[in-house]
């Protein structure tokens, strides 16, 4: 599958899931645009585009704790990836492994 | 952490990754407004809202492939969610067990 066969939301963006390849943790979801995905199916880096701060922003350009790309995987409506990658560090900026330990909503018991 | 701590798009959704709680196979990733994401708290079923029908959707209530939801997990941003859930079935309407099934972007070598 080629990149021009995404599914890009209004503002040019596409969530990417992104999924430590072997223990299969989900450390983060970012996003892309284009040039992003190619960025990231070239360097093999994850390479984001920041919806704050209107940039670029490569995983681990200044923490150190890069993203080593193995494959991206596009979902039945083309409109979301899912990253697989080899992580190096914290994914997340608070310090923690994944992004996902900040909170829960309580589900019924 | 509640409903109302999270922060909602423009169109007042969050994205929702859906894993499967033992496996942690990523299965899907659907669209939950503040609604959506009460129902899927307080029934324990994955419900979403539909951005092409407009309208609510609860996992498996056509197909029977229900998703028992174990846990809701919130990102650093807040603008994320996790469900982790036990999937009945396929969880692509495509009939593969995982909607990310469908093909992939090259990585360089």
């Amino acid at each position: 599958m080629t990149i021009d066969e995404l599914t890009f939301d209004a503002a040019g963006l596409i969530p990417a899931v992104v999924q430590q390849y072997d223990t299969r943790e989900v450390l983060m979801v970012g996003w892309m645009n284009a040039e992003a995905v190619r960025r990231t199916a070239e360097t093999k880096r994850g390479t984001f585009w920041s919806r704050s701060r209107q940039e670029y922003w490569v995983k681990g350009e200044t923490s150190g704790n890069r993203q080593h790309v193995k494959q991206i995987l596009v979902d039945c409506d083309a409109d979301t990836l899912l990253v697989l990658v080899d992580q190096e560090g914290p994914a997340c900026h608070t310090g923690t492994r994944s992004c996902f330990e900040n909170g829960e909503i309580e589900v019924a018991a």
